[in-house]
Formats: structure tokens, sequence, C-alpha cells
């Protein structure tokens, strides 16, 4: 969190104002009492972050970038209450899922109204163009997720498939984020496509990265369970990589799939997946597009708010949580 | 079937344009074959009859009022979608729900979807009065559906309880109808008020004629299974009147709500909501509010389409599907 803190000191009042009109918004609703001390705005806000600082860096000085953060938050925990009730999850960010706390039918409506709060917002804004890169982007996101769930159980997924879904899914909130700073500072065409290939990159190693860390990490670090996604029958890049390599491997997730209580069998395809160099492979991919990422940086004028974004590209690739 | 093709013969061809543009937007989007065949496109389009209806009684000539009609009919089957899944209802229009066809899971991102196909739609029509309202209306058809989500059971649901909610989740996508129908023809602030509050009062009546037709049609009629709000838990108005009249009722449904599975004690109580009046305590209210509406929908200068309204609005009160 410290290294965290660093890198966002630029923007840290803006950071500061979201997390309040967040709360604002959270705590004015008609449900306020079932919005509090949930897992909402106790995020990393990595999205916003990743806003501000690349607003400011091409030169964007109005307040009113606080909304766009906010807007791509609540959009972003919107699809994170239905994603829970999808994947049975029961913790995030250390709390308790809404479908934990208020059962699937109200946390489906929840979600509902979290999708409607971040439209509200952006239709105030007053900006068809905004509104319009926005419903694209939701768009591209509700179809990855689906990608996805097609897909459980799926151990034929190939790693072109496995990118194309989480470009929707996960990208696709990133590159909003790039497209919002294009809009607001009138880049050239050639400047955006720059920013927005940069922008989905970073989105495509965050995901790669959570892939990853499914595998290696502590619940007490990441705040929800470890060793999920196999758990859900989601093929992740490590297993894809791994698989191809070993149909010993492949056989045993088949296996595994029938039923998904054998823990045994679990911790068995995980050390496959490690001894295989499925994570190794992954790593190396998330730190190529890391490096593609950081020369298309280089390219922005010099500023705090561009030392920021380098220093926010290292934490997303090097970060255990 | 009959009476409602002579009501919609007006605006027979707006409804064919609309039926034919919402087939495509299911086919030509990238889950088409998880669409087609569905219960989507299949309903009696209440709503966007409503509208045409409407809007050319109130000189509207356009084309694209049939644009708002997908507007509207869109975003109420987004929310049946995930009603379906709070009420793990099986049944819609005589076909199966998308949470029997794909799952739960599957079948929240595919209700978001329609959700989103009805914004985009919105936000491409570039009028930001129109998207104010859409917003408002559907932000209070998430709290209708919540709030009646949290009564689940609450046996001491009084009467402006339930109106409060149906106003919210029925009333609103009428309420927006007659908002649209107002911008549209420019009126002047009084006859707005004028036809907002007929438009909420044609959804109120509707409503309360569904929650009557639950205790009295027969399943092939209306294309899902009947009696199912109590055993979703869902009080609704003849009964909510029937227990204030019999304490021996209430008590019966409270023993019912512990095992949902009794068949013999539901009969039961629908035959103590009968013999208590309560279905005919809440036709007369439906009744009583479709002839304030008359009164309002006289005041509109003649044509066809007011006669057609005139007969809408009977027809929603005396339907028996």
């Amino acid at each position: 969190v410290n290294q965290l803190e660093k890198i966002v000191a630029p923007v840290k009042s803006e950071l500061k104002t979201l997390e309040k009109r967040i709360n604002s918004i959270l705590r004015e609703n008609v449900f306020n009492e079932k919005f509090t001390g949930t897992f909402l705005n106790k995020g990393k806000k990595l999205r916003p972050i990743f806003l501000f600082l690349l607003a400011r860096a091409l030169g964007y000085r109005e307040n009113d970038i606080v909304d766009y953060g906010i807007i791509v938050e609540l959009l972003h925990n919107a699809s994170l209450v239905h994603d829970d009730i999808i994947d049975h999850s029961l913790k995030r960010r250390g709390e308790s899922t809404f479908n934990a706390l208020y059962g699937n039918n109200i946390a489906v409506l929840l979600g509902d109204l979290l999708f409607l709060f971040s439209n509200k917002l952006a239709v105030e804004k007053r900006k068809f163009e905004i509104l319009d890169i926005l419903v694209e982007k939701n768009e591209n996101l509700l179809i990855g997720e689906i990608e996805e769930g097609l897909n459980a159980g799926n151990v034929s997924l190939t790693e072109d498939e496995y990118m194309k879904i989480i470009k929707n899914k996960t990208a696709s909130l990133f590159e909003l984020v790039g497209e919002i700073a294009c809009l607001l500072t009138n880049k050239k065409e050639n400047d955006c496509e720059a920013i927005k290939g940069m922008s989905s990159l970073i989105g495509l190693s965050f995901q790669i990265i959570d892939d990853i860390l499914d595998y290696t990490s502590e619940v007490k670090k990441v705040g929800k369970p470890v060793m999920n996604d196999l758990r859900e029958k989601t093929l992740t890049l490590p297993i894809i990589y791994a698989m191809k390599k070993s149909y010993d491997l492949k056989e045993k997730v088949e296996k595994f799939f029938s039923d998904v209580s054998n823990d045994t069998l679990l911790y068995e395809i995980r050390d496959g997946v490690v001894e295989l160099g499925g994570l190794k492979y992954a790593k190396e991919k998330a730190l190529e597009m890391m490096k593609q990422t950081r020369g298309r940086i280089d390219k922005i004028p010099p500023s705090v708010y561009k030392d920021s974004l380098l220093a926010l590209v290292d934490f997303i690739v090097k970060r255990s949580f």
C-alpha cells in the first residue's frame, strides 16, 4: 500500500474527493444501510487513479475529472457485485459480498442500481461523446464476462480466446479511462490511438497478474479466496499454457471439474502449473506488455504525473494483492 | 387478443416496425443464439402500444416514435430477465425464462446486456431530457423491485406500502411513456402533469389486475405459473385487504411462509382471499383508477388514437391474461 500511496501523491486531493463523493452517493441513497460497511469504496481505485494521472499528464486541469473517476469506479463496482453472484464469491476486499449479505436476489438489483448511479452521473456530464464511449465499453465488459461464463469448464480454451475474453472483460474499463482522457484533452487521432493502445495493455497485464495471484497469493493479502478460478472452472493463462505442454495435466483438470470439492487434486494441479512454467510464462507476458506500455508513456511530456504513471504500471505488474 | 388487435389498428405499422427492429437488435448481437426463441419480443407490448397511441393522440407525427417504443420495451424486458432470476420463475409468456435456459449466472449478464441495448438506443437519440427521465424512471423501477424483495414474507405490509411499491415497480415505465410523449410534443407543464398522472394510474391499475390474475387465471392463459406471488412470499392487494379483515387468514399465511411447498394450505388461503372479498376489493380499486384515467383522456382532442387509448384502458382492466 505504501508504494501505491507514493504513486498517488500528485492526485491525492482528487482521490480524496472521489472517495468522499462515492460515500455520499452510497449514503444518500434510499438503500444506504445496504451499502454501508460493504466492500464498495474499499478497493485500490486503480482505474480512477489511472484516469487522474493520465488526464493530468495530458494537460487536463479541471476539477471535474473526479466526476469521470466516479463514473468509472461505480461501473467497475456494479460489475463486481454481479460478478460475485456469478462466481458464488463470499468475500471481496476482505468484506462480505452482496450475495453473501443479502442473497442473490437483492444483490442482482443492488448491482443494477450501482450501474444506474454510474450512468446517472454520466448523463449529468452532458457530453454525448462520453456516453457513446461508456456504452461501448460497458457492452464490451459484459460480452467479456458472458464469454468467460460460457467457457467455464472448457479445457480447450486457447490463449487467443483467453486474451480476447480479458480484453473485453478487464481491459475495456482501462480503455474507457484512456478514451475519456483523450476526449477531455482533445488529442489528435494519432495520439489517441497510442493512448488507447497503452490503456488496453495496462488492463490486459493487470488481469494476467490477477490470474497469477489467484495461484500464488494468500487469502489475507488479496481479501478473497485463492485458487478460486479453477473452482469456478475458469481457465486462465497459467493453466492454458501448462495444459498445452502436458496432456496429463489436462486430464487432471477435466477430472477436477467433475468434482470441484477435491482439494487434493486442486493443489496437485497447482503444483503442475508451477512445474510446467505456467506462472513464469504468464508473468513474462505481463512484463512484455509493461515494457510496451512504458514505451508509449515515455512519449508523454515530462511531469510528476507522467512519473507516477510509469510507477503505476510497475506497481500493477509487481503487486502482490 | 382479438380485442387488442382492434385497439392497436391505428398504430399497427409502428408496432410492426418495432417488432422487426427488436428482432434485428437481438439477431445482430454477438449472443444472438441465446436470444432466439426466448420470451423476448413475444409479450403484449402494452408499453410501446400505449406510447404510440398517446404520442399520436397528442399530435406527434414522426416515425422515430418507434425508437422510443424500443427503448421502453427493451428496458421492460431487461427487468423481466432479472425479475425471473429473483422469483425463480421458469416460464414467461409460455416460454422458458433465461435462468431456466442458461442458469442464473449467464441470465444476470444477458439481463445487463438488455439494459445496455435500451440505454444505447436512448443515447443515440441525442436528447438529454429523455436520458434524464429514463435514468429517473429506471431508478424508480429498481427501487420498487428492491422494496418488494425486502418485503418478501412481511405479512404486516400495508396497502399504502404496497401502492408505493407498485408505483415504483410498475407505474414507473408507464410514467416514462407519459413523460416521453410530453417531451416529444412540447406540452405545457399543466397538460404534462395531467398526462403523467394518467400514465401513472394506468400503470397502477395494470399491476393490480396482474396481481388479481395471479389468483384467478390459468397457466395456459397467462403463460406463467399462477399463485406464484404467495409462493415467492410476495403480498399483493387482494391478500393485504383480506388479512386485515381476518387474523385467522394472516396466521395461515405466516404458516404457509414457513413451508411454501404446502399446496393444500395455499389453495385454502386462496379460497379465504376470495371469501373475504380481497379480489373484489382490488378489482374495484382498479376500476376506480380506470374511471379517473378515462376522465383525463377525455380532455385530449378527438382522434382514432384517443378512441384506442380509451379502449386500451378498458382492455387493461378487463383482460384475462
